[in-house]
């Protein structure tokens, strides 16, 4: 997954606003922003927060995510703090008696992903630590967003509940693998693991290894199997060509 | 999703196990198994815990998740820790010189899924807070597991990876079809492969292969990250062990 090293500092890839609902603790908000800033998020807007705004704690806590701090928006209410949102997703784990569809993370950012793509103002709602979100905080979401935990233990946090939806934007953004291999960690060609199992063979025949000689067919099959799906690379085979070298040097 | 309430009380679900190498404050253990314990994964080793165990901060930051830490297996190092896994993933950010494949944590979890179907001891490592795992850690990986974060932010801590392992463990386990388990054979334990990297490094110090002596220690690990990822059986490694004798006649 790629996240271009400019856009990110600038914050400005198109992506979900995240809306704390009356938040409590400003380390919980600073821990919020760091965990958002992890996967590209950089928006953050606070709807009547606890203690106020600016509130040095959150500063302090968010650290090298200051600019999600810096950034921050504070609305009065959540009407406030909605009000040019378009399509906005409520996280809770507790039922609602509302009619609200319910979505498992990933399809939440694949959601998200549809409409910030075409160009729609979108905000995840987050509620305070001690009661989460009202009902009627609820009811102003267009979908509910649960994240499937233990119903025999469950005790997300709110920055690990923002660490799991931004990480499912972010997934949702590239499904591919992370990283290209390395030219280096290519697998060697079969043609490279052929000499090397020539080199292997004639010294554990020079060794007596392969006893007795009827045997020897099904031994040398076995060895070909493992190394061959070991997926060795060229550097590897060297070092195991040099390896046998040296052990068959020893006296015998 | 549904983890049975029963199965995730009695933590008898197969899961992967989680094991921190070197793990530094109780707090951040303790967060640890909450965080797991959130998505039915209550599988703990911890690797010369540096302030031994048990750790009443552990305990008390754990609360809830008590059963983590009362059941969690401490080991004085990592080869002991993984004596018994067959298949192990290591958590890492930083990009290491060794050709060990890098998953995605949902490519990672499928994974996982598939091999703790069929039956194989499966491990997750964690590295400590201030430095992660060592390149000879992930030495001993058959896959690197790397989350995909913000090049220009990234502050990921302990809890929270594990916490995203696990959430994509329990999300893995929605969406399998469950694969079948590969043709090959199980693999062997660690602890085979540690007893065959100890006879063959053996051999090759005999050869004066190591050469010059301070190159060792980086010689040594790709060698054993080469073999480490290719899944040996124990049969396998039983022949290996009979090619190394063959070639090097070392007194048995």
């Amino acid at each position: 997954m790629r996240i271009s090293r400019t856009r990110a500092r600038e914050g400005v890839e198109p992506a979900p606003i995240f809306v704390l609902v009356e938040p409590q603790m400003g380390e919980n908000i600073g821990a919020a922003a760091r965990a958002m800033l992890n996967f590209g998020i950089s928006g953050l807007r606070l709807a009547a927060p606890r203690d106020g705004w600016p509130n040095p704690k959150a500063a302090a806590m968010a650290s090298g995510a200051s600019l999600v701090i810096d950034q921050a928006q504070v609305f009065d209410d959540l009407d406030a703090a909605l009000s040019d949102c378009q399509y906005v997703i409520a996280t809770t784990a507790r039922r609602r008696e509302l009619a609200t569809p319910v979505l498992a993370p990933g399809e939440a950012a694949r959601e998200l992903r549809a409409r910030v793509g075409s160009g729609q103002r979108c905000a995840v709602l987050f509620g305070g630590e001690r009661n989460g979100l009202s009902s009627d905080d609820v009811a102003r979401a267009d979908a509910i967003l649960s994240i499937p935990v233990n119903p025999a233990f469950a005790s997300i946090n709110l920055a690990q509940a923002a660490l799991v939806v931004a990480y499912e934007w972010a997934r949702a953004g590239d499904m591919a693998t992370i990283e290209p291999p390395r030219d280096q960690d290519t697998p060697a060609d079969k043609a490279a693991l052929a000499h090397f199992f020539d080199r292997f063979e004639s010294a554990l025949d020079a060794a007596d290894y392969f006893y007795p000689t009827e045997k020897r067919p099904g031994m040398v099959r076995n060895l070909r199997a493992a190394f061959s799906r070991a997926g060795f690379t060229e550097a590897e085979i060297r070092t195991l060509h040099g390896a046998v070298r040296a052990l068959s040097r020893l006296p015998k």
